[in-house]
């Protein structure tokens, strides 16, 4: 069997390795023929010290020179699109159509162009100039980036190839990949593309590194290492906070994106003006993607009555005829098990599913639960299991206080949103409830399902702890996420020919400068 | 002796205690008469349910009842500047002209303005608009806002007075301040004034509330509640770092300001251009305010030769032949006094001082150190020993590359200045030098001491771990400082009556927007 190369200092090389694993077809269970090295700390001293080097270089490029290799970058992944989408599926049993090659590949390119967009015209370096002081501001490249990517999104949240990526490297920053394991394969293709990329347009050779998995205490010494400017990790709670801890212990900057039950209100007055469509939506929502989107609506807040009761029997109905997915791997589908073990021991009553799934290979039956919201209350904090995949909580509210209550017991999450009739009629409702939602969440929806995540600058794919590590940045987003790998840096009377172009007086360039207090 | 109140819920009330403790003058040693209580859970429970009732209102009041409240506070501070000035003279030792009356007074009722005009504007939330996507955000309240403020500046970064206190209110955020324990008094004062000027302008009852001290782990248990937004902490490195733990375990954001030995690089041919006007300058910034600055400049680097001699000649001479002023404080000698035993002991030479000071009560004799860059290099680490304090180390490197190498070595930093000659005979000495020191500090200067710390939208009062938290925010500074204390908030698809009125199409007020990629 073949090993895989790591991606070091510009070579594929032979990992220094303490071990190897496979991946995985999800949908029939075999294990994929390619051996994959588990670094040593051998493999992540050789790329902090090329991403050291390489970060000299990048944090005084050109953003013209960073948005050539991006846009490069981006023609070579459409160009390797067919092998990218075949591999991706093999490994992820995500679609090929239109999932990988109609959605996430365009996304995924269309990122890359954004962050390419943003580092040529300059506007992510928020430039402040306060000429009666003569201080001047902007932010730049914070250091090497070390991204982690999830499961759940090969192509747009890839370590090597998502948002993360494109946002450390438009904010000049080389970036070491840690390939998510359970698709090494696709990364390591787009790692290639990468390279490939890199070298055409002159990079230096640390720009992209990857590597497919350490050990958990060799992770912790990468996002602590002096040589890190910073961290972006996508995934599980627990991992991610394993990371979280040590890099904060050591004062580096983590952005994490953890878990999120984004919770949905069905407000009564909009049940009954239109029920059927809603659970219709609901349900196309929470099953899309198996319902492994970080955005899936994993809970359902209803205020008892004839419409809640009509949308539950509807919505019920719906999932248990609804085709099963397959899930990304065998370990998301053990934890699927496993939340759902943690929801029916707090009480939580199962509507359907639970059980084995029809689908291929890895899955298990749409699974509704539904809870009281007394019950609830008693148990918020185990109520707002994740329980990542096809499943959704529904929890009834014997009023709308109570209602009201249930949300100010939520946890942070990435989104929050609350349908309401058009007539009016829940206005009242929605006024009581959407300010406690509103804090709760980066992103607070109306009439629309949270599942969609449009790159736009005025995105928030963030919100508070624990749906991330601070509640003051997006993951989604360009420039607003490029923030994230960037630091402040002020200039007080530095000579104006060694400013950077972008804060002296004689800059001609596109970035929009707030210059004495006015954007021009 | 009279038991001091603390103000809880709008009202002056006596403190569920669990022992007091007086402050003292620095000057004479004694202690001041008033009994100071250190407050139990009981006071921060109240509290937090009084701040977390004010935050429900602040957080939707509009920007212009806001800045009244700041406006009024700032007008009853200068009623009562006498009083102030008096008593944080008695508490620290500072001189009250030009120090407190002339310069920090001015500032904080300048920054509390600066605070209003800013939330009057609304500039600070940073509105961004899609309208294809119909997605808009902007930054919101983040939650009452703890603040811990330090010993040296009892107003401008006072609890109750200073910038983290503007910045928090100016962003709709209740403030729980915490009193620094060498100046209760002067904090009361402020926080009496605070208190009649929420009343006047129809704040809520918990806008402002102070408390005096608590032990250690109710500080770790404040800074964890569930009602907290954020934490804002000025201070010693090793208190703040014990919060740190606590608030990041609870995925609280805290924003530190700890430590910084500020380096300043002095390159040979400005020594030999006007090395006499140098050492003048450095005396005078290090010594000022007895050297109790967090940018104060306490490591100097050199490049060995004759003009470096000179150089050091001469500030050994100026700091022997200055006046030795007051320390805040007895635990302030003792730790100043902690840090020059680290450094003798890591081998450190003393150029003149360690001994008793020759001024008023609380004091040490202004102090100089010397090290080689090859003693420096053998052990970094204890070598950047803040000594808070009229003590700085000089350090002498054998050649510029062994300067760079020093550098390299630095943790983060406020701030790092370089001088070079005017004739640019210093310029590839500078070349090499700065991008090494760009990426250690928050504020890079040429020519130029640290010590003074304009409030200006370009300032950049922050710098890399551990000089604070996290290099990405300033502490002072408007607006820039105001974005700690907010949560960023995106709205998708919310019905136009329902959004906040800056992120309406038909808004109308003063703030500049970035609307589909232009600021308007």
């Amino acid at each position: 069997m073949s090993l895989e190369p790591v991606l070091i200092a510009g070579e594929w090389r032979e990992s220094e390795k303490t071990g190897t694993f496979q991946a995985a077809n999800p949908a029939t269970g075999e294990l994929l023929a390619p051996l994959y090295p588990i670094s040593s700390w051998a493999d992540c001293e050789a790329a902090l010290e090329s991403a050291h080097a390489a970060f000299l270089e990048m944090r005084a490029m050109p953003g013209e020179k960073i948005a050539t290799f991006l846009e490069a970058f981006a023609v070579k992944i459409e160009e390797q699109a067919d092998a990218l989408v075949e591999l991706a599926h093999l490994e992820t049993a995500l679609p090929k159509t239109p999932r990988l090659a109609g959605a996430e590949l365009p996304r995924t390119t269309g990122q890359l162009r954004q962050a390419a967009a943003a580092a040529r015209s300059g506007n992510w370096k928020h430039p402040v100039i306060d000429t009666a002081n003569n201080i001047r501001a902007c932010y730049g490249a914070i250091g090497p980036v070390i991204v982690f990517g999830p499961n759940n999104f090969p192509f747009a949240f890839g370590s090597a190839s998502g948002g993360d990526f494109a946002a450390a490297i438009a904010a000049g920053n080389p970036v070491i990949a840690k390939a998510n394991s359970s698709h090494p394969g696709t990364t390591k293709l787009f790692a290639e593309a990468a390279q490939l990329a890199a070298v055409e347009t002159g990079m230096p050779a640390g720009t992209v590194q990857l590597i497919y998995r350490t050990s958990h205490s060799i992770g912790e010494q990468l996002v602590t290492d002096d040589r890190i400017g910073a961290t972006g990790y996508t995934g599980s709670r627990s991992a991610g906070l394993t990371l979280k801890r040590a890099a904060d212990d050591a004062g580096k900057p983590i952005y994490l994106e953890l878990s999120s039950v984004n919770p949905v209100i069905f407000l009564p007055h909009a049940l009954e003006e239109k029920g059927d469509a809603l659970a219709e939506e609901f349900a196309g929502s929470c099953l899309m993607g198996t319902g492994q989107f970080c955005t899936n609506p994993g809970m359902v807040v209803l205020i008892a009555g004839e419409s809640a009761t009509r949308f539950i029997t509807d919505v019920t109905q719906r999932f248990e005829g609804a085709a099963v997915g397959t899930l990304l791997s065998e370990s998301v589908k053990k934890s699927l098990h496993e939340s759902h073990r943690i929801l029916k021991e707090a009480g939580a009553e199962v509507l359907c599913g639970t059980g084995p799934g029809s689908g291929a290979g890895c899955c298990v039956a749409n699974t509704l639960f539904h809870v009281s919201g007394d019950a609830f209350l008693r148990d918020p904090e185990t109520m707002q299991t994740e329980a990542f995949g096809n499943s959704s909580l529904i929890v009834t509210a014997s009023s709308l206080e109570q209602a009201a209550a249930i949300l100010g017991h939520l946890e942070g999450n990435l989104t929050g949103a609350i349908y309401s009739a058009i007539s009016g009629k829940d206005d009242a409702a929605y006024d009581l409830l959407a300010p406690i939602l509103r804090q709760k969440v980066g992103r607070l929806l109306n009439d629309k399902m949270p599942t969609g995540v449009a790159v736009s600058p005025a995105m928030n794919h963030g919100g508070p702890y624990p749906a991330t590590g601070h509640p003051g940045f997006t993951a989604v987003g360009i420039p607003a996420a490029m923030t994230r790998f960037a630091m402040l840096q002020s200039y007080d009377n530095v000579r104006t020919h060694r400013l950077p172009d972008i804060l002296r007086d004689d800059y001609t360039g596109p970035a929009q400068r707030l210059v004495d207090g006015t954007w021009t």
